[in-house]
């Protein structure tokens, strides 16, 4: 007896059942797809609307698809999804309503679009690939593929070449930092990760800067914790905003330069205030400082870790956005007892990052070329931020504000209030530019705009820049 | 005014309760670690016992510190484990109490004991740096460099080639996945991980063989799942085990070949009945099949995968048992909604796995050189098992028993109960042998051993088995 006939003597509605279940599972229909017609199904089976009905019947008590009254029948779950709804739901179930949810909709949006050719891409916080050290990168991997050893599991905080490497690098920065103390991460948004499962817990509050990339990320809020926006004027985040730190489960999130996404740069003053603030209050912090080698006109101040006398900073660091974020690599810096467990918490989620990529990067480091190429990345971001700064005196000035960066990727663009526009994010992208809209990073008004100068070439970003001058006049 | 003068005009018990907290911040004085006496620290600041009690109560008040009757004061918390506290409470929560803690804590020992080099290593689940193809993978990586492009982030699923060259690579298995149902991850520990924290949820009931590699990862009890251990015979699983998985938060998760830690082999008429009992049951399956290459005698019987017609099977292969873990090159193969849902939790945790690993994983498996290296891989695996089942028979026949794996890693030894030893483990230890008692996979009696014979020479290996007879013997 073959399959077919084996299948042709189940009841038809069990075989309407399985039909549809396998349409599903095969993810041939997808959730949210509307199934074919009642009609349609009995004229494929040959059988009377009634055995269909049954049929449905069956797998709309199963869960797995749903009538909707003007939609017809959709299809709600899979087993694996009717497994973990609640769980997404869970999952998901601190994000605020409303605003924020829309803004996640507009992150993936972004992140779909930005694989895009076609588009002239201002979202992009990467550098450019004209902008990546090619004969370089090669030449380390050559280089590391010569040296190469067996290799097998790291041990827990990651190579300790690499380590080495990084303790060392820290110093220019003026933070000392023993080779225990870091913990190599797959970037520094996997130790927010780390961070968030294994230090947080649902109802901490996080205080952070608003706008914040942190807002763009769900991972915080989705966890249960309580961001609380924070404003900053021109020296940095505001300290006197900071109110009822004194909940055990408060931690501060800053990124004191080169600030995602205003590009703000936090003075000298406020940083040593900062500090002594969170000390009194008890408030740990975590400083994300993956910009900090981005600078353009001048080095900025030294990191708060530099200063923090109390083992009360969490310090994360990256290659990612000044040699590349394929690589993976970044590190958080912190106590020993704190660095310890959140290395206990990245081998129970990833057994350590790649051996490979640890052995490039501390190449990187400690051979200096990464030191040459930082000359490189910043004489170009000097390029492209004085076409950005250009294109937007010229074609922007009657209609938007923004401050200078002295360093990063970013430029934050506020629309004047006369010339705002509803739905700017997806009109720029109809006339193929893709920007962040401020309201990802939680921007109330939701008409400012987060351009990058990193990504697109330079012809780019004074066309997509005149581009949105025309939109914003003609107000299209 | 230097910063000293200025600390010696605090009052004195504020400069002492000041030198603990920095102690303790810098993570000089470690949580757990007793604090100098109230005699020494008199002494130390030249002060009246009153003035550093006063000191230690604010510590105590603070939560750094407790004094222990008997135990004088001991360091309780630094800043960032008093707020992680009861996260980390919450996230251990569910840990079975007892035996289940002090299994937890072998595990960490043996974590620390797998880098000492002068321990014969009979637990590392780990091919030997002997088997380690140095000079296919200085090609491969050399290859990868001489054609490296500028890389940047990857797409949320990973590498495009990696993934077609994985589909290719599962066809010979009988899994047809296209690229968009794979998803690269770090390792199948990551994709476990990402399951834990994105499928399933707090009181999700696990059932799994028993006993199980997943009783050794803290992962899915300290997320609040449920583990439900399975009895298995001969086959593999036995099905008529499983009671109630009706509940919507049920899922399989097993080792179907060459099981950890039994080195066990499901049947082909196992492997049907249980692909058709979950799906007439609607309980999703975790296939996980990392030693599926590791094959001995003959190859196995194809993955339930294969014979997976309705998206109800998640399947997680891996590198890193046949190749080399330091790569953390995995997948996770699914209908494309749940490997959808996995990619979009990954790209929060870690924005991707390294691409540099991910090209050379793509060029290991197009190639051809990895099929060649598997060739290698089992004729080793061959002569190892075979020494260490000759040193069995030879040294530890009258005392154990054990069953011969077929393929894998792994020779579980059950001691005969006239012959059971008081914390064999640590004995084991004190010998120079590290090994893996059965008390970490849920074993109850604990008087089994799970002994690799994957990564210590093989004179290692007969030596010791030899020293293990040889404590049974003396009832050392």
């Amino acid at each position: 007896m073959t399959v077919e006939e084996d299948q042709m003597r189940k009841p038809k509605y069990i075989q309407i059942v399985e039909y549809i279940k396998e349409k599903i599972a095969k993810g041939e229909w997808a959730i949210g797809d509307r199934i074919p017609s009642q009609r349609a199904l009995a004229k494929l089976f040959d059988v009377n609307r009634s055995t269909v009905i049954s049929a449905l019947d069956e797998l709309t008590a199963d869960g797995l698809i749903e009538g909707k009254s003007g939609k017809g029948t959709v299809v709600i779950h899979n087993t694996w999804t009717l497994m973990g709804h609640t769980s997404s739901t869970n999952w998901n179930e601190n994000i605020a309503l409303g605003i924020h949810k829309a803004s996640m909709e507009t992150v993936q949006k972004i992140n779909e679009a930005e694989s895009e050719n076609d588009l002239i891409q201002l979202s992009k916080g990467e550098l450019s690939p004209d902008i990546f050290p090619l004969k370089k990168m090669r030449s380390v991997v050559r280089k590391v593929s010569d040296r190469l050893e067996p290799f097998g599991y790291e041990v827990p905080k990651g190579n300790l070449q690499l380590r080495q490497a990084i303790s060392e690098y820290l110093k220019k920065a003026g933070i000392h930092a023993s080779p225990s103390s870091i913990l190599v991460v797959s970037g520094a948004l996997q130790a927010l990760h780390l961070i968030s499962i294994g230090l947080l817990q649902k109802g901490s509050t996080v205080f952070l800067e608003k706008p914040s990339y942190l807002y763009s990320l769900s991972m915080f809020q989705s966890m249960g914790m309580d961001l609380k926006g924070l404003p900053m004027d021109g020296e940095g985040l505001v300290l006197s905003s900071i109110y009822q730190p004194k909940s055990k489960n408060s931690v501060l999130y800053t990124i004191p330069t080169f600030h995602n996404p205003t590009g703000k740069l936090m003075q000298e003053k406020r940083r040593e205030e900062l500090i002594q603030f969170c000390v009194k209050e008890q408030l740990p912090v975590i400083e994300d400082d993956v910009y900090r080698e981005l600078w353009i006109d001048s080095p900025p101040p030294a990191p708060l870790k530099a200063n923090d006398h109390h083992g009360n900073i969490l310090y994360l660091g990256s290659l990612s956005k000044s040699l590349s974020p394929g690589l993976r690599i970044g590190w958080v810096v912190g106590s020993e007892s704190v660095i310890d467990r959140l290395a206990d918490l990245k081998m129970q989620s990833d057994y350590g990052s790649s051996t490979l990529s640890q052995q490039v990067a501390a190449e990187w480091l400690s051979s200096g070329l990464y030191e040459d190429h930082l000359l490189f990345v910043r004489e170009q971001l000097k390029i492209r931020r004085g076409t950005a700064l250009g294109a937007l005196e010229t074609y922007l000035s009657p209609y938007a504000t923004w401050e200078i960066p002295k360093g990063g990727f970013f430029i934050w663009i506020k629309i004047k209030p006369a010339f705002q526009l509803r739905n700017l994010f997806q009109k720029a992208l109809a006339k193929g530019i893709l920007l962040n809209p401020g309201s990802i990073y939680a921007e109330q008004s939701g008409q400012s705009i987060r351009l990058s100068y990193a990504y697109a070439s330079l012809e780019e970003i004074n066309e997509g820049i005149f581009r949105l001058g025309e939109m914003i006049k003609n107000r299209e």
